[in-house]
Parts: C-alpha cells; structure tokens; sequence
C-alpha cells in the first residue's frame, strides 16, 4: 500500500519529519510517499495561507505521476479535502479530522490544542463541518506559531502542556489532539506527562488510511464529491506558469 | 464609495452582467468596480473549482492598485471570504451571506435554490460557517450547472420557479434566495410567479456593503481576520508566475 | 424615504437621542420619523414592561397615519416584530437582529453588551428565535439599568467596555454589540477604547432599512406575517380606551 | 388548592369549555377559577393577536383580587409567560409547554397538531424558548383556524386525527399533543382513533400545577423572573382606561 | 394508586429513605411501594454500575406480582428506562428527568448537582436523550461518592450549597436539582441557604406519576417502547439463576 | 495481536458468522476470538434486550482469561460500551459507531439502514451519544427483524438495497451504513446495486482497533471511563449464580 503524504506548506524539512512519524506506525507493507507542495507558504497560520496551500496541494498532487492507494493531507484544520476528493479516486484523510475521530474512540470528549489563537476558529469550523464538534471540549492556543513549535521542540511540548491540563482540568477533555502538523512526534512525551492519551493527526490518518483501503472502500462519487464537471480551465496545473520551485 | 465586484470565475461575460445588476441597485455616489480573476474555472460547479476561484480571487484583489470601500465576492457557496478578510482592510461581503442576512430581515424562513445537487452540501456548509443556517428551510438544486443557467435565462427561471415552489409548499420557506451569482437579473421575474420575496445574492451584498461602509465599520482584525503573519511565501501572487490571461 | 423609527419605552427624550443617532447615519433623503408610544414603561427592563412595550408599540404605529416605508423596532431584546411584521406591509427591522446581522458581516464571532443580568436571557432568546444564535460568543451585563444608562454616559461607557473587554479576551468575541436602545452614540466613544468594531443596533437597523427598502423588497406575507385574520377585537386600538397621553 | 385558568381570547363560552375540561381532571380539592381578559381578539390565530392577549391576560390576572396557588395561561403558543412569572409569585404554567412536557414522559416523539399552518412556527418557537423542542418530530396544522376549531367539534376531530396520523406515521411522532385550547374535551375522542396517547395542554397544564404546588415549590426569582424593577408605568393596568368590557 | 418507586441500588437503607421522601409528597390515597433489586452495585457510581442496576431493576420489578399505576425510578442518571417502558404497560418514570421538567416549570435555566466527576457526563447523556438539555446550564459535581453523600447530610448539604451556588452565580442557573437519589429528603435545607428553587427528583417524579396516572395516560406503544418482540431468551429473570439475595 | 469480538445475542452461530467476516478483513497477525455471552436473547430488537445484552456481554468479558487487545462490541446500536470502557484497559470499539466515523471519512453524509422500525430511534441515540450524528441524513428500517434478515441473506439485501436508495435519493446519504451485526458479509453485494460506499460495522471495527493499537492508544482513564469505584457488589459476575449456559 502507497500513501502519498501532502505536507500543505513549502518547508520541505518539515514534510520530512511528517514522514519520519508517519512511517514510524505504518504498517509493514505499507509506503509513506511524501509530497511538498510548489508554492505557497512556509508555515501556515491564517485562511489565506490556508486557502493558498488548500490549491497549492490539489497543485501538487495532480501533477505526480505514481499510483497511490491513498492521500493524507498533513495540516491541522487547513482548506481542501473536499476538493482534493474530487480529483483523486483513492479515499482522501485530513489530519484534524483523522485525529478527532481517533480520540472520539478513547474518550467522551476531546480538545484540540493548536499554534495561535487565530487558528482556533478555522479548527473548529473544520471540525464542524467534518461532523465532529459535538464532542469537542475546546480548541486551545498555545500562542507559538507553526514556525515556532517546528523550531524549539521542548519548548512546544511544555506550551501544548500547560494548555492541555486546563483543557482536561477545566474544559472536561478526556483526550488531547496535537492540533499542528509540526507537532508530529511529539506525542509521547506530552502523553508522558499528561495521563491522557494524545492523538497525533498525522499518524492517526496514516492507520486510518490503512484500515479505510483495508476494508476495500472509497471515497463516495454519487454527490458532493464526484469528479469535477469539466468547466473550462485558465492556467490549471498552476505550478506549470512558470518558475515556481 | 467604490465597491470592488468579484466575480469567482474566469467567464468576463457574467463578470458583466453581475456588474450591470450590482449598478442597478446601487445608491447613487457608488461606483460598481468589476473584476474577474486571472485563472480558475469558467463556471464553478464543484470544491475543486471552488477552492481554486478563492485564490484565483485574493490574486486578483491583492495585484489591483486603485483604492476601493468595501469589496464583494460574487461567488454563492464559494470558498475564501475568511481569506479575503485578511488580505484587506475593508469590509467583505459574500454574496451567499448577504442572500441570508436579507432574507431572515424579510420572512420567518428561507431556502436557496440553486444549480446541481452536488453544490447543495457546499452551499450549506458555507451558511453553517457564516452563522445563518438555523433558519434555511432547505436548499434545493434545479438540477442544471453555472454555465447552463447563464445561458438560458427562460430555462432558468422556469427551473428557480419549481424548485422554489416547492421550498414554499413543502419546505415552509417564506422568501427564495437565488443560489447562484449567474441568475443575477432575474429575481423580479421569479418573484412575480411566486408570491414571495426574492433575494439575489449580488445586489443584497451592495446594499449591505453600502450599510456598512456608511456606519464607518470595518472587519474586525482582532483575531480571526487579523492580517497575514508573515510566513514566508513562495510563487505569490500566482498570477506574476507566467502566461496567465 | 422615510423610516418610523419607534422607541418602546414612553421616554421620550430617549426617542430624541435615538432620533439623533438614526439621523447622523441616513443616507442623503432618507427621513426619520421618531414616534414614542402612548403608554407602557419610561424604561424596559424586564419581560412584563417587554411585552407591555411590544403592545404600545403596534398600537402607536397603528394610529400613525402618514406614510412610511420601513418600521425600526429600538428596544434590544424587546418582544414584538412578529407582530408588527403583520399589522404592515413596510420591512420591519429589530435593532437586536439587525446588530447582529451587522456584527457577523465585520467578525467570525460577536458578543452583547447590555444592562442588567436578567435581561441577558431575553436577548439570548431574541436572538434565537432570529437564527443568529450560533456566532454569538456571549451576552453580557453591565448591571446597569436602561435609565441609569441612560442618565450617565461616561459611566455607561466605563460600564461597557469592561465587560467588551472580558467578551473579546475570555469569550472570543470578535466584534460588539450594544445591547440597549439607550447606548445610541456611545458607539464611537467605546469602540476607541476597545479596538474592535462596535454595532449600535439603532444605526445598524437604519442602514439596513434603507439596504432592504433600496433592494425594492418587503415583507414575505405567505405564511407567519400574514395580515392578521380578522378574529374579533375588543378595546383595540387600546389608547382610544381612555385618557392615555 | 386554587388555581386561576386564563383563557388569552375574550370568547367567554370557550373560557367556560376550559374549565369543564380542568375540572373533569382537577384532583379533590383544587378549585378551578377561569378567567377571560377584557380586551383583545375573541380568537388568537397571529402573532398580532397572540402579543395582544400576552398584555391582556397579564392585565386580567393584575386586576383579580382572590388568592390562587397557579395561574394556567390557556393559549397554545401564545406569547406571555415569561411577563406573567415576573408579575406573580405563585407558579405559572403555559399550556404548550406542559403538553411537551407530559407527552415526553409518555414516548420518544411528539408531535403537535394545531390550527392554520402560520401558527406553526409560532408554536415551533414557544417550545425552542421552552427548551423542548429537541424531541418534537414536527408542528402540523389542520388548516382549521381556531374559532372554527372550536364551532364544529366533528370536523375537528376528523382534522386533527388526519394529520396526526401524517405526525405518526411519516414523522415518526409517539405521543400526539393537541395544539389549540379549543380543543380541550376531545383528546378522548381523537385518542381512540389513533393508538397513541393524546395529550391536551389544559389538563395537562392542570395536573402539573397541582403536581408543582404540591412540591412546595415557586418560580424562582433569582433572575429572569424576579419582579419587574418599578420602572415608571403609564397607562397601566390598561383595562383602567377607560370603556373596556 | 400505587406507584412503584424501585431504587436502582441493593442497598435497603437508601431504598426506604427514598421511600420516607416519596411518602411525604405523596397525595392522599397514592401508595408508595418500594423495591430493592436482588443483585447489584450498593451504591452507583459508574457505567458498569449503571448498566447492572438497569437490568437489576428490570428483573425486580418483573418479579414483583402486584399491580400498580406507575414506576418511578429512583437513579439519577442511571440507564434502563427505555426498557423499563418495553415490559410494562403504566407509566414508567426516571428521577433525573422528572427532575429537570418540574425546573423548567419554575425557571429559565437549571443545573444538577451530583456526586462524583465521571458522573457528570452520564447525567448529562441522559438528560439529553430525553431532550432536556437545551436548558440545562451545567452538571457539576460535588466530589462525593454516593455512598459518602448518604452517610453524612451535613457534609452533603454543605457540598452541594457549594457548587449550586457557583452554578447560580457562575453558569447562570435558577433552579438547583439534587443530582443523586441519596440526596432525597435534603431539598429543603438546601434550598433554604440558596434562595431558588430546590428539586428533588424522587419527590418530583412521585408527584408528576400522580399527574400522568391522573390524566388517563400510559406509555406510548406504537414504536420504540412497545412490548418486547418475544426473541428467545436464556437465564431470564436472571434473579431465577441461583443464590442471589 | 488479538481482538476479542463479542456477540450481543446467545446466537453462536451469528458470533460465527460475525468471526468469519472479522477475519476476512483482518490483517496479517491479528487473531479473532468470538465470544457468545451466556445469557440474554438470541436475537436483539428492544431496548429491554438490549439492556440485557450489555450485561451479558460485560459478564461474559469478565470471565474470559485470556489477554486480548482490543474488544469489539457487535451490536449495531445496543447498550453498554461506556460500561465495557470500564471494565477493561484496552480499546473498546462499538459497532454502529465504527461504521460510522469509516463512513464519514468516504462522503459528506450517511445513512444507516437497520432491522425494524423501533430500532431506528436506539441507533440515532446512540449515534447522537457518540458524536456522530450531525452528518447522519437517516436512519432507515427494512421492517425486518434481526432474525429475519439473518436468515434470508438474499430478502436482507432486497429490503436492504431498497432503503438505501431511498436513503441516497431523498435524505441525500453519500455513503450507507449496515445497521445490524447480522447484516455482515453482506456489504459488497449491497454495494454492488448501490454504486455507493456500503459501510459493515463489524469489519470497520476490526479495522479500528487495529489502527488504535497500532497507534499506541488506550481508552482514557482520567474520568467517564476509569475504573469502577468499587462499590460493593452482589451477584456479580451473573453467570456465576447457577445454571446459565
């Protein structure tokens, strides 16, 4: 089994250590492929960067050449999945989404803790629309961008600690979801310390990517998600116009 | 004031049209500034095309020099207002909201009827997120695409009629929002056969533009919409890569 | 075009200082016409004087016999639209939904602002019944009554923005409300303090008067805002009974 | 035990029918004292009517000089019990809402069978406000309004069985509530046709008074309902003006 | 009438205290017949717990061969209801939601007060299956066991005093229900340092059986509570096993 | 790894079945162990079976001595696994819920289509306690009951495919869920007719846990799922009192 593993954003080190994870609870027999997009940012910390990368991975992604059996999109809470349905055949797994339904199979309730408080309103409105917010305790900001949680992990783990233990001390969470593909990695030791269990997105989507293809079955193409209708494009792959990476 | 009018699509002959709705309504002293982006999709039927108007939209926004009040996305059901409202300082208006927001001013309920069956999901995802689903009745989809519905504006009409009936009788709608920005013209001539209030989405969203523009409000940049953050971008804007129109 | 802006309670200095705020926002051409009730309370704080109001209000427009083209409703919170949405044909606008109808175009979230603790609820239910619910971070109260909000400016500001302050820092509020008729003016003055957008219902509900009137749109009189039936009445209209101002 | 049952039309020979019904259900003991308001429609089938009877019945009970335990307030969905909680100390009960309240206790579902089709939302709305709504499959009308309800009982029968059938078998309704005080006296009747409970917001209301009463327990004061502030009042009681009944 | 109160623990004691509660509410000539399950948890505080006492009490009250009118079950929060409302044709009655009707007959808001922290969920999944959430404004917890709450009524007052009146001043409730059938017989102390309306869910569900019973109704039976389908059974009634009690 | 997969009913020739097909999805290395509890129903269609079957299966896991992994609970929306959650400090996965969070990663909607109509409630309770009910279109009854539908494989698909298409058609489901244990191995031939994605909840599950063990993960211990306290028990386990199987 192939998964092609999409980090949204252009840090190239970062789809590496996304890889490094997932391939680290991939079952054997299982490839992790990874994918960085060619355009976009390099961190991503609002919609416009969302929307960018959402287009930047559709981008990205129809523009490689080798079969896959599955596609994981590696950020927490960003634009695309369902456009990303539409193109490719194989089932499609969003991180923020694979790792709320994980945690819903451990606790009554989970909470999210992410980046910047920005961020908290674009995870619940994915969540939201993902059908998954009803057993949402609270999505929690640490207050440290992508970039900061990639670059100081030990400083990461005691900002998403300190924010996890008022998410179950006083929001009622009974599991924690690591709400930023940068944290991939880290869950073990926030776990250690926390008594919860804690839900990585990435390598939550990498097993359900496997039980999904596993069970034989795929995305739905009766309705919202069948194939695009085929209205004329302007200058789609946009990553063909000219110099970008 | 000058209004900046967005057309999601690449098609500069709806462009047009909406452009001639939108001055229609339009108090006097506003000018109605039209603008169609620079790639994407010539109608937009699906997420793929969808996803890829909003940034087809914030490129094309965000390379336009002349000063502008209030800016208004004219696509119903599109993705990236939530991005737009980071990139300016204005207020921004999409269309599918304003459609809302009159309608619940006018009746208890009301329902959209829009182009196909597969945009119904996104159409209510996007009125979920803005906060104005509780009171939609339902939204019903005639069946016929973008493209088709501009083409025909007979067969448009007769198809917006039946659905919107049905909205009425079997739904308990009270007023009809037109789900598409390409059957802008046409809410008189519908709302005659009804007997009940039609909103279309492009000129609801001038008038509420001009509203608020007039009360001297803008988006709130606390949070949510606060500007970009800086990460580093790569290709941006798109539409500076290459050959595009 | 003229707007019957109606105050609720019998104050009828109140009625001139919303006047005043309604004529500072109106588009050039645009009239308000201030009307006070004649009987019911000097200021309305609870549900008794509420509904009271909601009576005294129908029965004052009812007598008015000049021409109008849209109703403003100015008591936050108070009961009465639905049924001043039958007794006329002109758009009828509650300043309660029309602030928050404005406040969700500037925000993702939005909070009010208002008098006393039990009056917290009947807002809430307000803005229940009028679909605009689910964005709302909070209601929150001064603890000032209506006159005491009334009597003091600087206090009432004072009053409101610390409560602002709370509603944006722990309720993840975007954008707020004030959520009384007699804060009319103090807009401006609180927003400075806050650095968020600041919706006063009365400006708001005028605007979008003239947004739905300028639309060449009116009530939906298919089903809930149907004119009355033409059940019997005794006593009414009720200040014919007797010797009410 | 005295409990004072408030019809909200000015139609005493359905005040009379009430209290028949009241009494066939009043444990020994409780002494069932009706009561008609002096102004207002002689049948409530708007939101108009229903505002009017809300002022109407609060100004009948002000103006009753004996002693009660409750007060019934006999409209079903009209408006008003949250001003008559605040006005008296004893507990108030609403008849829709003690119908939801009982068919709950008796099946999964319920639905409410009621006059004409724009006094469903009006219903929908008092049992949201109640918080009982969760539970209720749907609202339907007969298309009966409520004087014609209440003139011909035969056909009111047939109307009410034919669309509760509809509540049971498409909405998958359990337990049927009858929606309109003039149907008082014919939950038997429409009961034995139909194979599921019937439930009649008097006698249920009734019941639950003495139920209530019998607890030892009163509206709580400590917010919503505490008594109205003292705000200076003009007018009223208003069946003081002057010719009223 | 004789009104069946089954109290879902095996602990004797607590069985007749609830009795002494119910039997001083009870009206003249309603009979309160108490039972205590053959096998079981002493004292319920969890799911495993809950569920045993669900079929515990099936089984009891299977076995019990004398007729009465109504079943009250004494649990807060426990399961079985449903089923209960399968094998017998009177009225079946939970505790936790008699509890929350007869609150939200007195206020606008209401929050329960329980024994331990991994009982609040239960409590609050229970009142939501029977649509009685919308407004519950908190369940909170005291700390104490059930089995502490019964052996010392100072602490347990003094317990509950305390976060009833952070759940009045903080989550704005204005009625307390006592979260534990251990607790019955302490509503009045309580409701005595509080200042709102105190409920008990034993007494509560005694007095509105004695209204159901009183109205003529029973359970519905056209669907999910109607007579078992009559599979096969193996060690049904389980009591029948061997040495249990 | 070893997954123990736990029959609600005491039909052992469905564990058979339910095994059969466990396996045909497992991966390599993982060991199905079905289980048969001792006592309860040999087909399961009420909440009063259903109840019995959560204890039967809590009893039977308890005396099992064998280490597994994770546990299955096969009961499309039968009681009990919060109890399971409890008792045991491996992953516990319910059947109904498993089916539908696969489904909610392959569509935007789903629907379930189960044995009878008095189910359809229990599993919408279900779905609902779990979180998973806001993208749920329906849930639909074939009017057979479990037996029937295990004992005609070809009039199970009939029925089944007939609901579902109605299911995809009208509620709009994207993906359809098999709503009984009895339904297994018959998703593809279902599928086959449907050209939609057939969800079985028994092999979903298996694929669950494996990703869940996979991932490290345990049921959380921090409070609705810890232990049980230790309350005293009588009776406990109830196969241990005599002759049960």
């Amino acid at each position: 089994m192939r998964i092609l593993l999409v980090n949204p954003n252009t840090n190239a080190a970062m789809t590496g250590a996304m890889a490094a994870s997932a391939r680290a609870v991939a079952s054997p027999g299982t490839e992790i492929v990874p994918l960085t997009p060619r355009f976009g940012a390099d961190a991503i910390d609002c919609n416009f960067e969302s929307y960018l990368s959402a287009v930047a991975v559709m981008d990205a992604v129809s523009t490689v050449d080798t079969g896959f059996d599955a596609v994981v999109m590696a950020g927490f809470g960003e634009h695309g999945r369902e456009g990303m349905q539409e193109l490719v055949d194989v089932p499609v797994l969003d991180i923020a989404e694979c790792a709320a339904h994980v945690a819903q199979l451990l606790g009554r309730t989970y909470s999210v803790v992410t980046t910047l408080r920005r961020s908290v309103g674009a995870i619940e409105d994915r969540l939201l629309l993902a059908g998954q917010r009803a057993r949402c305790a609270s999505v929690r900001a640490t207050g440290l961008g992508t970039a900061e949680l990639d670059a100081d992990p030990d400083a990461a783990v005691a900002a998403v600690v300190e924010q996890a233990r008022l998410a179950v001390e006083v929001d009622g969470a009974e599991v924690i979801c690591l709400g930023c593909g940068g944290l991939a990695g880290l869950d073990e030791a926030i776990g250690a310390r926390l008594g919860v269990p804690v839900v990585d997105g990435v390598t939550a989507a990498v097993r359900l990517a496997e039980a999904v293809v596993g069970l034989g079955l795929r995305t739905s193409k009766v309705c919202s998600y069948a194939p695009p209708p085929g209205n004329a494009l302007t200058g789609w792959p946009l990553s063909h116009l000219g110099g970008a990476r």
